[in-house]
């Protein structure tokens, strides 16, 4: 397999995992997913348990905030949650190629099997031609059962067919994956502005809000909205410089140590 | 092997298979050769026996009219028919790369000569600069006898040397490989408009037309004329609708179950 | 390996060849070594002793002037000459990417090595950014005596350095990799336009003269003259037409049953 | 592993490396690590040990200055110098993709491992949207400790957090991968002006002088600035001729016998 998975979490976490939900949240379009699920891990005080390496990633290393470099990163985070155990696939990149992709997601998909996995949520974006004012968030799924579980009491809306073409990589491949080894996976997608530049945060608050209610996660989305103002008066600043000014400022624009690919 | 055919069909079924002729009609120009091929599988009610897969398929999934996640897909349906077996080989996609369509279709040629195959037929399209009144059909193959069967009592012009340049994927290779295995193949263009959002329903029609003829198939027109007609009358209404909506529109135009690539 | 030789040639012929130059053709910049070394094989009636086949070719086949499909080709020729015997290595493709024309050039000075093969002489073209009026032809090798050896009372100019950038593909590759088994090898180049459709007849003929001399091959160039005019009258009439006429027409124009890549 | 290392020197030399630190300057942004990297192997007469192969490299040859072929090199020089032995990786590419660039990157790391390397120093540019008066210097490393030992006395500016995207190819991975074995790595990047055909000449003699002092090399930077002046009277003559002429002047300049990809 060309996926390896090194432990890097304490033999009595691990231990302790039990049926988990894995929660998906990889860069993307206005890496709304990677928004949405790095938030979640810094909100939930999550613990890093897995690390995934392989050569079929970009062969590029980011510079963090302390000014030193890291490989590009996917990692498995653990939190015991109220209702359920969670764990998170986040990360720095998606892997290479087709071929990779694949073989990514059965890998992770074996993993979960071994913990005995309950079902899979995937976190992405659907790009819009221009800024929506409240992001509609839809879902699509491997099994009907599933979208009505998330759907109900929830601003879900399961009419994606026609709004969204083929979802490319992990977000996608995972759910469709899922279905040959009979594991329940969702996919919920948050609407955003498609241009490169943007970051979906709208989006991934809704997305945000919508897995606190349904899982009890009980984090305060007041924290998520003020991370935007904050984001928000940055890029306005920003504006008024040149463009290279906007896209270093950007850049520095971060949740919690995690870096964007610009 | 980098592709791995599963049986999905009736032992009853596949051990009655005998001296079939394959037809393939994959994604392509226009999408002329999927829309013949998921037609007449659609008209003949011919019935899913495998399913082919591989890690060597484009990393995306397709949402479904029943708003469900789907994997790529490439299968193959039988029909028995008045005049000879016929298998059919359809699906949402091509393999990515050059290596893995060589590998895709020594993959299919083996299956086809477990089954005593008899010859194998393609579809495809070839690219206009404008919209053709009424699509010509051209052929070409591995054998001249093969082509003479087929032109003899049909529309079929085998004149085709200058009109087309290379013919790229399962429908050229399909035709080449065969003739290492002294298979008797022939590829069936129809003309239509290149233009990247152009569906070539018209060239399927006069495609769905010879094979109807040839082969004995006693499918109705009728009915491809009909959903030719709602599509142009969908179309006309999109073309008052903006762009987006547009792409949306011909997103919701299937035969059947089947959805295309954007 | 992922390239296989298939012998289609006769015992006989091929157990005779003896210490024999290998002369290199295939497509590249204006065609010109593929013309000039196809002109060759046909001039020369060389015979067909093995044909190369890999996964690793384009997924695509040609249509040929017998309205037939043909796999890509990669060839061997095999000319008992006067001075010595000659291998033509021709076809209409080159590898697909950077290890698959590495892992040929290798199958290749195998086989080379196999026939105690004396010198490698590959051909190519240098794209201007107009037409020459009369084309420069130079030269560069992995070793000064064959360079020398060429240019004695020949118009090879060796003055290349700085002429050209990297030399890609097979032309470049065979000539250094050459020298890790210290067999000699040279490149020769003639100058022809860079536009894509345009064909390096001209340039081709240069080469053409050289060889034709240095090897005694006792070729008429007067038959590379009289289809260079038909050619052009060919053009000329073409160029009253249309674009896409155009290229139509410039598909017909061939060397004996050789199609180009568009 | 798909990365060959040759040893080219003599085992007297070979043999007497100790712990050597290696610095590593490939072609990248204005080619400001190789020309740095290069500069040092010629001013300290660094000998060749080790040549590098693999078919995943580029498939093209290089003409150098005696008009000959030479296949992409991948190169290791050693220099015994005053402070400590110092081992250069240099050469005319970077590995092909991101898999053969791990796989390239993991080989080096395995050769140092075996000669007890000390530390890492890797060199690159930082393209910037004009042309740099005075370029800046920065660092960043997989380790806190080896910044203070740069940064100590020199003018390294380690604040690049925000200043550069992801570090692409060698340079960065070798920072990266060299972290999991415990050896602490640091790489040096100038800036330099981002054009495609700009030399970052300037950049180079800035980390030059920054190595010089650090590492004791007691190399003249004067011949590097008497380089840079003849370079620029080259380039100013080759600005009143056409582009042609210019690139062509351009790719003649060369340290010693290294080319530059055009």
């Amino acid at each position: 397999m060309s996926w390896k998975i090194n432990t890097v979490g304490k033999k009595s976490d691990i231990d302790q995992i039990k049926n988990p939900v894995l929660i998906e949240g990889l860069p993307g379009i206005g890496n709304v997913g990677k928004i949405a699920a790095d938030f979640l891990v810094d909100e939930l005080k999550a613990v890093k348990v897995y690390e995934i390496f392989s050569y079929k990633m970009p062969h590029s290393v980011f510079v963090n905030e302390k000014n030193l470099v890291e490989l590009p990163s996917l990692e498995i985070y653990y939190k015991k949650s109220k209702k359920q155990d969670i764990l998170f696939l986040v990360g720095d990149i998606q892997p290479i190629d087709e071929e990779s992709n694949y073989e990514f997601c059965d890998t992770v998909l074996d993993l979960f099997e071994k913990h005995k996995g309950k079902e899979i949520i995937t976190l992405g974006g659907i790009g819009l031609k221009s800024v929506p004012e409240v992001p509609k968030v839809y879902c699509t799924a491997n099994n009907l059962k599933i979208i009505e579980r998330y759907k109900k009491g929830s601003q879900l809306n399961d009419k994606i067919y026609g709004v969204v073409g083929p979802i490319v990589g992990v977000s996608g491949l995972l759910v469709g994956l899922s279905k040959k080894r009979n594991i329940e996976a969702i996919a919920i997608l948050a609407e955003t502005y498609g241009h490169p530049m943007y970051l979906g945060i709208k989006g991934a608050r809704e997305i945000v809000t919508i897995l606190n209610k349904k899982l009890d996660l009980n984090v305060k989305i007041e924290d998520l909205d003020k991370e935007i103002k904050e984001i928000e008066s940055e890029i306005k600043k920003a504006e008024s410089m040149n463009t290279k000014k906007l896209q270093s400022s950007l850049k520095k624009i971060k949740f919690k140590d995690t870096n964007y690919i610009g």
